[in-house]
């Protein structure tokens, strides 16, 4: 099971399958260069607190690395939309499996500005922060 | 329901509470200055192909905004740590409500090498692409 781990903007370009009845919510993707992938890892474990991912017997934390094993297995990706063909978007930077089920498809948040009218917690800012 | 959209990294200090038996698996996050934290938007619709964020009659595919309305509406931020007292992260940078339910939380990929060694597919690129 060989998938660029992290991803990489220049790597394969992938497809994804947006399924009935949401081809729709594609309107308006395209104005996009990077997106956000949030996806289900279903192939992963999810019972392991401590983890050691290069079998050194150094065990780390699972909410400390990017491991796929983790109680939700879910994975994000930023990629880079290549082209959107009817409910088929092609892109590049995924690190996921063929058949991973996809969960929600977002403009990358560096590209994006809200379209609502501001509100008072947009402008709330910590008073003081003892670190 | 006022909360800072899209998060800044200067808000409010957020706290992020973990519960057992997981908070082992918050070994060595404190390495890490930014998170990406997953959340269930829980009072959101989830039943909306199209919106209008603006209320201008524009409407525009879910996919193609940040809304909290979305088919499974899954929040991500990238947030400050400010530091960790047992089970609680305090944070700034998220833009959900009190009480939303945490699915994942894990280092900012910007910050983040993978430890495992490395595998044939990291260094896969695409031969070419047709844009």
């Amino acid at each position: 099971m060989h998938t660029p781990r992290q991803g990489r903007l220049d790597g394969p370009v992938c497809r994804i399958e947006i399924f009935d009845p949401w081809e729709p919510a594609l309107a308006g993707v395209d104005q996009y260069e990077r997106l956000e992938v949030i996806y289900w890892l279903h192939l992963s474990r999810r019972d392991l607190v401590l983890q050691s991912p290069a079998n050194d017997g150094n065990a780390r934390g699972t909410f400390s690395i990017r491991s796929p094993v983790r109680p939700n297995p879910l994975g994000t990706s930023v990629v880079k939309l290549v082209r959107i063909e009817g409910p088929n978007l092609f892109i590049q930077g995924l690190d996921c499996l063929d058949g991973t089920p996809l969960l929600d498809l977002k403009p990358d948040r560096a590209l994006f500005t809200p379209i609502a009218p501001p509100q008072d917690g947009d402008f709330q800012v910590a008073a003081a922060v003892k670190e």
